[in-house]
């Protein structure tokens, strides 16, 4: 035993991984001490290493390792790299207990080395998808893992086994072949936003308590205007948690723009409302008009045409007998990139029909919106210019992390106006700062969540032209799919035609089904071949991709693409694991 | 130049750290060589150290190090650690990109690590609360720190010089000084529960894609139904995205249960419905009533006692009033720890009277739901049981970090008969599991943010007996500060008597106020004696807690304990630094 040598602890490079590797063998340790100031918790060792059974020329020195085992008559020894005890710590041994910060450093270090391990594996195409398990099971406690909760705490290694489990058997949403929602992907600039939002841990009411991100927030949104086509400084918006709630705040506005006397008076003061949407459009409408006190039946839906794009003379028609039973029509809600088809209804000829009859155009972008950051597909979505208000959810096409969504309204001033009530112990009047950037008084919330730093770090690390070519990506990945499966015999196309966004609808035709004649019966059974492959692939847990049944369609595919990580081969994959798990049926 | 010995090199215990640590001097570098796998990235070093022109008796074995720079002839090494050029590397370089893995965790590594230092750092009274700059400042940008958006990508390194910026010129919210908001300090449990989550990144609609976080919930909920002292199997609930939103479900669900025809007709259908809560509960409930198309002006303010509690008498009598105006009377608002005051109205008489004349009782215990968890507190809640919804924040009083907020509601299968549409392309009824697991129709968004696994997580680390002892140090904490101004001249009180909750208001009473005799004039200038300390109290940093004027009474501070980083120190020094800015005033 013999005492370090002079060299200032704070000189050497290495620090003990927080995980657990297998164990060294060393021999000859013929250096075995401690270091001077952390003498109780830093061992170091010295010697010579043995692997396969050969020894290393020069012998090595090992720092801050723990659990050096003497073994074979203490000329050899086995090390451990430095293990934090975490079994006997608990959460109050972390701050603000005096003296945790080491342990605090220790235990997220090693959450965050079980996370990064995660990302790559979300990424990595050898692994699953999903470990698939029915509710019960997982209520039931598997391997060790139970949800229960109890009165006593639990230790610190029992966290990070319950943190490992919980990844384990949820889903990699960022894994490239998961197809089944509108938001993929695991973007890790994203991430990191994420991360850092959640450990600023404020709130988006005031500028007194989130100074940089409310600004982040007027930038950001600027900028959101700037690419519709609106003027910065006269448009108007705020983040809200998700497109329902967006578009909530559409019909909220519009009706406070035409009846500002709802806000006190209340839906008796007003004359029978009518909205107008399309069959295709989101279901939140019907929602939103719910929770307005409009009722859902004072939703009126527009026919669609094949491409699930909405009529526009048929708008008309409803428009015009919605007048003629005395109801005022209010609103239209146009969808530049419905759930299911990713239509885009035609937004100029609505936004015609909206002027002629003084309606409130909303466009419910909260999936298409992404096409604005591309040169190549903006076009798409001319007309969006001419709308009173706009959802757009960056947390979809541009992959952002959940939640992040914006409503954006061309007329500044409104959204305060319809939704401030000048809460005293909030917004008071005489703080010394500029208090207009006080923007919490805008939302239906009170207290807000920070969703706009991921989405500013990541602009900051993409710039426009990194988004743009994310979103030509997922649309080549749509197109490549649409390609495929036009020229194929066993798939159908639910539409015809090239997509406009990255949504590609099919049923797949087992051979089974393949000579039958279009009938009931074919119906029947074909409306079972989805679900029945569905079930399979989320046992197998080697894709994902959602399916549903539509009007008179029967069960279909839907794929979408908003997953940068998503090549060829993974949608080659899609095709013919489809076909692996469906032929038989 | 020699090769590395046949060491695995995953058997070695060291990787570098991202941070950039000072240089080691090696003399008489004897083994210089290359890693076998990794040999571009990863040189390997020996040789015996020199500090404070002192050699080390001992050679050592440096890896993974970059760097190497010889000096003196080349007799000398000066080695620095690992160094990721982020200067050269752009988001593009992170995964999915190919080879992007190691990229990927040196970027995050190097956040995290700040992360990590900010954590400590907001806990460390040293540090300021917060470094203010007003918002045309930041706008500007400061050393460097430019908030602007480009169409051109920035390298990471540059990301990581703004990920600091942001964080310092934010608010420590978790700073053991700062009082100013409802929901204060940083639990670490919590914040590695909130990183799992940005990491998992999935959303609640469906048990498919978010199968663990999903049950979690219902888990959760029915501890919560517990603790409020309903049967957990015949309850219902969901977690929002805050209070606001979570009173608005009650109202939703209050008038949809009377009046189910609501939801197809709206409030066209219906007669004129009246809200009663008291004069200091929360403004979400005009708010509400602005948005479900009630009305503002439906909404009947109760009158409160001194200590800013319901006057059961005024409910009653404001009951009498509306019905005899012809309204119908359909919900009352009761809460559970006002904003300002933390007053707990009378919960049980309120429920009487709800019962007498068939009310729907809400209970928004946003703020004071915290005392269910502690057996000392919660029986001031006594009554909440009686209530058919009640919201409850543990982001607030528990400390779970933002947002976290609950609608628990007493009767099952409202939330859903009240909100659901059924959308195909997301709950389809044939599914291969169980799918009543699938809550997302109860909810009036669609996609939902999982606010779940860190109060679960929380929950397993603390257990029920954790969160009492934090309770109960934050109304000891309320108790030490009433129990010191109360027996100082320089301050008063703004109501009598032991806080229920932890909140304390008071004013400050500058020398030059001290004898004057309470008359407008002195009210005047009392008024501003807050805010001109609170601007002061910003500039310094040093301390953030909020004011406001209230009623008839002039700007008064209100101080709240919901962090558990507080001690009586830093009550003491609150007190000391108000005296310290204000004494000239």
């Amino acid at each position: 035993m013999e005492s370090w040598p002079s060299v200032n602890r704070s000189q050497f490079l290495f620090s003990p991984s927080a995980g657990r590797t297998s164990p060294l063998i060393l021999e000859e340790a013929f250096y075995f001490g401690m270091d001077r100031e952390n003498s109780a918790r830093n061992p170091n060792c010295f010697g010579k290493a043995i692997s396969d059974g050969k020894k290393s020329r020069d012998p090595l020195c090992l720092k801050n390792v723990q659990n050096i085992i003497p073994n074979k008559n203490g000329q050899q020894y086995e090390i451990g790299p430095k293990k934090t005890d975490f079994s006997t710590m608990f959460s109050h041994d972390l701050l603000p207990q005096k003296n945790g910060e080491e342990n605090t450093k220790h235990f997220l270090s090693e959450v965050v080395e079980m996370l990064l391990n995660y990302v790559c594996a979300s990424f990595d195409r050898k692994n699953k998808v999903l470990d698939f398990h029915h509710p019960h099971q997982l209520k039931e406690g598997i391997e060790g893992f139970s949800l229960d909760l109890s009165d006593e705490p639990e230790n610190l290694d029992q966290l990070l086994v319950d943190c490992r489990d919980t990844l384990k058997y949820g889903v990699k949403t960022g894994h490239p072949r998961f197809f089944n929602q509108l938001s993929t992907g695991l973007d890790v600039v994203g991430l990191a936003g994420e991360w850092l939002t959640a450990t600023a841990n404020t709130n988006m009411f005031t500028f007194e308590i989130a100074p940089v991100f409310i600004l982040m927030e007027d930038i950001l949104l600027n900028k959101m205007y700037e690419k519709i086509g609106w003027i910065a400084n006269e448009a108007d918006g705020i983040f809200s948690p998700g497109g329902t709630i967006s578009n909530l705040y559409s019909v909220l506005i519009a009706r406070y723009k035409r009846f500002p006397e709802v806000k006190t008076k209340g839906m008796a003061s007003l004359p029978t409302l009518v909205l107008f949407t399309s069959e295709h459009s989101h279901y939140s409408i019907k929602k939103v008009a719910a929770i307005l006190g409009i009722g859902t039946e004072n939703v009126i839906l527009v026919k669609c045409n094949e491409r699930g794009k909405m009529i526009p003379s048929d708008l008309m028609l409803k428009i015009l007998e919605a007048k003629e039973k005395g109801c005022i029509p209010l609103y239209v809600n146009a969808t530049a990139g419905t759930t299911v088809y990713g239509a885009i209804d035609p937004l100029t000829e609505i936004a015609d029909i909206c002027e002629e009859h003084q309606l409130w155009m909303h466009v419910d972008a909260a999936w298409g919106g992404g096409l604005l950051m591309s040169q190549k597909h903006s076009e798409k979505l001319t007309g969006i210019e001419r709308a009173k208000s706009v959802t757009w959810n960056p947390h979809k096409m541009l992959s952002v992390p959940l939640q992040c969504s914006a409503i954006l309204v061309r007329e500044k001033g409104l959204l305060q106006a319809c939704n401030q009530m000048c809460a005293g112990y909030l917004f008071q009047p005489d703080k010394h700062y500029e208090v207009s950037y006080d923007t919490g008084d805008k939302t239906i919330q009170c207290g807000r969540h920070v969703d706009i730093f991921k989405f500013w770090l990541m602009w900051k690390a993409k710039g426009t032209v990194g988004f743009e070519e994310k979103i030509n990506k997922h649309l080549e990945n749509a197109d490549y799919l649409y390609s495929i499966l036009k020229d194929r015999n066993d798939f159908e196309l639910v539409f015809e035609g090239k997509p406009e966004l990255s949504n590609v609808c099919f049923w797949y035709i087992p051979p089974s089904l393949k000579d039958l004649p279009k009938s009931q019966e074919r119906n029947k059974r074909l409306n079972q071949v989805a679900p029945k492959i569905k079930a399979r692939m989320m046992e197998e847990g080697t894709i994902m991709i959602g399916y549903q049944p539509y009007g008179d369609l029967v069960n279909f595919f839907r794929c979408v693409f908003s997953n940068q990580a998503t090549r060829r081969s993974d949608i080659d994959f899609l095709v013919d694991e489809i076909v692996r798990l469906g032929s038989d049926l």
